[in-house]
């Protein structure tokens, strides 16, 4: 009759602090890109085996949690239903098939273009480690169906000013936002003198230049089978890319291998949201920057925080994977926020999570055997309490009452009142 | 590659106006509760299939949604499996069972008592129909660790101040709150002449005399196998009941059916809670209040919106289950929240679901073709309107001017600015 008291492996039980900080995240996110003209939308954890298999997940495909078909009985599932009916669903391992979905299905009533902040969990069937989670919070925004670079500008700004506000809480406010476009990747490997089908190929190469060094680079496509006349050419142009500006870059591009308008297009992003940046974060063009994803279409931008060894936030414009699902050209531009890891970062900066109530909060504490009155009189005192703006607990004095105070003073209260019978 | 559109079966999509209501009243009710001193907590949505088949969830076990073990393929999930080992997890289908094994857990680092509000959504394989989906969200706040009336008072307070904020926004003001005792019931049962064992069944037919009349639960109650002279005495105990006060109602049964305590208990609950109940809610004593679930063990309470057929929330004391589970004795009080109800009588209240950005918000509307600076303005003056506390949202301005000011006019936009191209 005993439950098992461990959550399902992978998974996490929140204490009451850890929810206070993680609801602060949360209302600040909403906050800041609702006056944005962002709107929430939600769908649900299960969708489809047929979406969520669609290689547009690509390796998370194969981390899906299967719903079985039926709350009916395991084994009469499995006698009465061939293998491939018996889970037609399964838990959302991102936020990004169900967008698609959701906007196939309800763009007739969806605004042109559709700003949405969508926050919710997400399940992967990995390998649990420090650190990963079999359900952890994602936090999507995207513009639907605004192809001009408004999108882009919108993101980038909302986004610098969120982080701002919620990481200057603990004292963080220096981070840097790289920007590049995948077009121009293209066309400095098509200016090298790889092939188009080479790159994707070529780009995972580049990727680890942070890691190997650009040596590293040079040497691991060489090993690959690329000739050195391409190969040292196309590592030299990055590799001595540090604070160059886009048109400085790209000028040698332009023509054959890069259409100018790219290039005008990721300059007039960086001038137009450079000035809009909150004191702290910065800009800059970073030609080396791939994202991994191969759905990006165009920009594509990362939020590293200073002195930290990994990013808070990325995305891109993706103009081609919506309309592959609906049927409908939607260009589309979004960024993912690491909500976990801003949690963790929060929560490590804070010491522990912090209190459980708001500052301020009243313990009234009853003693066994008070008469009616007594009582009714201590609850009208926290209501009048209350309406002055406080929290107020009425709980049972207990006996150790130094320890019930301590226990009290842990959460956050820091005023308390007693009521004890009165002697006859 | 098309993707299947519509949800998965019983399930929703939320559209941003809809987000924008169910975020509002998520809103009040966190407030509200966290004013008692209440605090969030959040448990996986996945729990292990041992404890979501531990008979506590009575028919919503046969609701289960299983989960396969492993992320890996079905096929070969079934080649490699035993069947039993196949799924063994699945998603809630209430708050209830997640709450004792989290306490079980986690009681060492939550304070006593424990004040929890929680709020997620639950799956149920049910065959959905109107108004009943397979996801759905609950909202329950428990007090657990507190063996006084100080739970049920707290508990019928703040659910009587949260239900009046939030359905006074929409003119609902009058409901009414009925309480009981599960020892009542045993009590008048047992005193009437029915056995222990047999007082489960004869509480089924009590529950049908809003549907079937006195006269139909005799009926029903001979008619199952019980004497007149057992059957008449109790139904006209209950049939002139209304208006009776608890005192009243128990004076014949206290003694060998019914401990005093348990009657002075309600009386005190009755006498506290009533002077702090918000304008326009009521509470009365209601000895033919059933409630289905067979955990509670004490005071249970209702609460039905005047006029309106159906109950808003419900609750009682459950001394015994989270024990059963945790091996260590906990007394536990809790009230369940429609939220999903709440949702749609407010929703038909305010007509549609409202509009979907805050009052005053403003839209600029960028043509295509205007240069870098006359850009850099737009957002800088979007800037500017937020710094003022506005929403903005800067959006390509469309060709049909008319329709595009329409469509954000039914978002909620009020004030829209345009930048045009100059003329050289």
């Amino acid at each position: 009759m005993a439950l098992i008291k461990t959550p399902v492996k992978g998974m996490q039980d929140f204490l009451p602090a850890d929810m206070r900080l993680r609801e602060h995240v949360l209302s600040a996110i909403k906050t800041t890109y609702a006056t944005y003209g962002f709107s929430l939308m939600e769908t649900p954890a299960m969708e489809h085996i047929e979406n969520l298999t669609s290689k547009q997940g690509g390796d998370n495909e194969k981390l899906i949690f299967k719903v079985l078909k039926r709350g009916a009985d395991l084994a009469h599932a499995l006698d009465k239903l061939p293998d491939a009916e018996l889970a037609d669903s399964g838990l959302r391992y991102d936020l990004t098939v169900p967008l698609a979905r959701y906007y196939a299905a309800n763009s007739g009533q969806l605004p042109a273009p559709f700003k949405a902040l969508q926050i919710g969990s997400v399940w992967r069937a990995d390998k649990p480690q420090k650190g990963r989670f079999r359900q952890f919070t994602q936090c999507d925004i995207d513009i639907l169906g605004d192809k001009s670079n408004l999108a882009e500008i919108t993101l980038l700004e909302a986004t610098a000013q969120m982080l701002s506000a919620l990481l200057g809480e603990v004292d963080i406010r220096d981070f840097t936002i790289r920007v590049n476009d995948r077009r121009i990747l293209m066309g400095a490997a098509l200016a090298s003198g790889f092939a188009a089908d080479e790159v994707p190929g070529v780009l995972i190469s580049l990727d680890k230049a942070d890691k190997i060094g650009w040596d590293g680079v040079a040497d691991e496509l060489k090993a690959n089978g690329f000739a050195a006349d391409v190969v040292d050419p196309y590592v030299a142009l990055f590799a001595d890319s540090e604070g160059v500006g886009v048109d400085e870059f790209c000028a040698p591009l332009v023509g054959s291998a890069l259409d100018e308008a790219v290039v005008t297009n990721l300059s007039q992003i960086v001038a137009t949201v450079t000035p809009l940046l909150p004191a702290g974060a910065k800009l800059v063009f970073d030609p080396t920057l791939v994202r991994g994803m191969g759905y990006y279409t165009g920009p594509i931008f990362e939020v590293g925080l200073d002195g930290y060894g990994f990013s808070v936030a990325g995305g891109g414009r993706y103009d081609e994977m919506i309309g592959k699902f609906s049927g409908q050209d939607t260009p589309a531009c979004g960024f993912s926020i690491g909500f976990e890891r801003i949690i963790t970062i929060m929560k490590d900066q804070l010491g522990a999570a912090g209190a459980a109530v708001a500052e301020g909060s009243v313990a009234i504490l009853v003693a066994a055997g008070v008469d009616a009155t007594q009582k009714a009189q201590a609850f009208a005192r926290a209501a009048e309490l209350r309406a002055a703006g406080k929290t107020v607990t009425v709980v049972p004095l207990r006996k150790n009452l130094g320890r019930q105070i301590a226990e009290l003073e842990a959460q956050g209260y820091q005023e308390f009142e007693k009521v004890r019978p009165q002697r006859g």
